[in-house]
């Protein structure tokens, strides 16, 4: 029996893994593809304080190293589902079951892709996905937002900072973003909106060389010349296996209050998967240092009979 | 003008200068005394997920260099006073008054000290203040916890698992711990409680060697012989220049949502200073990564006339 089982090796869970090894409880943390979740599909991480400059794997190798430390190790098994209702949880994955007093959900979510030839391939080699993380790294060169929503114009408003000039696809009529995003967008010189387009295509070999996209209703296709594509549309949780089983939001998100807690007792949610403002690297790390201490408070006020 | 400025160089708001230059704000940061704030006067930091071994100072200046690539330095003056009532907020100090769209408050939190001899010389060198950040350096080591409340009492169970014997001492006739922490506590063979005592002094040159306490009752002095003194007498909120100007709580944290936005527009509260349930150096940086993102967002929401 585990004192408490995380689900998912990204950055939450294995702060999380670090917390919960120098405090002693019996851990055990599941990944069921890489370590170090999203973390390793990055470019180079910039943003993570104190290291002014590191490769993504190499961050998330530091990170499983520090857990090593403290003895915690990932199990490579895809976790298929969870029982949550008794004090004793279950987690269970394709060949196994086992049993533990808590259970820390850290699986993360993932970017929603274009799915536009090109697009794999360019995969931080240009294309990204998030600009608060990524955007400083392209200064001085032109770039594509991809997505006419709040995340989308607030991507395209920053990176007019950094490129002398950026375009905002939108494949609707009209910008779906909040009016007062729009106004400051079409306050910027640097910025051309291209509403009712199309991407057909991530143009470049080892980088991004262009973006070639369609206007809908013209029929009439181009190629515009950039070096970053941001795609904005939208980000899935992996929140599968607690659908009917730990309450989440209507995009799939976990509910957690800031002490990471679900509305299940001794269910806890960090990162990416719970439903909050900032999804950075640091602040899923933060999250998974805060649900161990919550963990260790629960495990304290629910003593083993 | 600036977008932003940031009181307290402690890691939220190092943190919150990092993300501020990369997202282009116009920002300073000021400092009283040293970068770093309490980071510094800790032992080796073991528990930041990636940098698995660091002495405190060498981790702030590690922030304090990703800070500077971004162009933020800290401006070492004191801030005695800020105005918040209006849109163009001030922040003044000794010498100077400057002025700010935002401000960003980190100004930390100080450990209560016991206030005996040899606490200060022997701070990082056997005292500490935080039982989660240094437990597990004490591994094999008999330490001592001054103090029965629930801080001191969860310390003392953490450190049960590390050292053969922990010592809890409590000026008081009982603890004010939870019932269920103080059951836990008792459950343990190696605590010994020792209430109505008082600490008379901490012993060593280099390195703690002992701890001297009176009986209360009987006035009988003895030295314990421990490696480690944990002290858990409560924290002070760096808070004075705030008061009656930002909501705070009955101890004088400063109440902020989990944006880190305060109760007055274009004000936020970072790091150990914000009334929040776990304070360590992950939670604060994340905290200025949050704050930024919500500066950013205020800024576009109110744009300059």
């Amino acid at each position: 029996m585990y004192d408490v089982i995380i689900i998912g090796a990204g950055p939450a869970g294995m702060a999380a893994a670090i917390y919960a090894g120098r405090a002693k409880l019996n851990a055990a943390l599941f990944e069921k593809e890489f370590v170090g979740g999203q973390v390793t599909k990055t470019y180079e991480v910039a943003n993570y304080p104190g290291i002014a400059d590191v490769i993504g794997p190499e961050l998330a190798l530091k990170m499983q190293e520090h857990a090593k430390e403290y003895g915690i190790e990932p199990i490579v098994e895809e976790v298929i589902d969870i029982e949550v209702e008794d004090k004793i949880k279950k987690v269970i994955t394709k060949n196994n079951s086992y049993e533990a007093r808590t259970i820390l959900l850290a699986m993360g979510a993932t970017w929603k892709e274009l799915g536009v030839p090109g697009e794999k391939k360019l995969k931080a080699k240009g294309v990204s996905y998030c600009a608060t993380c990524d955007g400083a790294f392209f200064n001085g060169k032109n770039t594509v937002v991809v997505g006419g929503g709040n995340r989308g114009v607030e991507d395209a408003i920053l990176l007019a900072k950094f490129s002398p000039k950026v375009y905002l696809i939108q494949d609707l009529f009209h910008l779906t973003a909040q009016k007062i995003l729009q106004d400051t967008l079409f306050s910027l010189d640097n910025v051309e909106v291209l509403t009712n387009h199309q991407v057909l295509e991530i143009l470049g070999e080892d980088k991004v060389e262009g973006i070639k996209i369609k206007d809908k209703a013209s029929e009439e296709e181009k190629v515009l010349d950039v070096e970053g594509v941001f795609v904005a549309v939208g980000m899935i949780p992996n929140s599968d296996i607690v659908h009917g089983k730990v309450a989440t939001n209507q995009w799939g998100y976990i509910i957690a209050n800031d002490s990471c807690e679900t509305n299940i007792p001794g269910v806890y949610a960090a990162g990416d998967i719970r439903d909050k403002k900032l999804r950075q690297i640091i602040t899923a790390a933060s999250d998974g240092a805060i649900a161990v201490s919550s963990v260790e408070k629960y495990l304290l006020e629910n003593p083993q009979k």
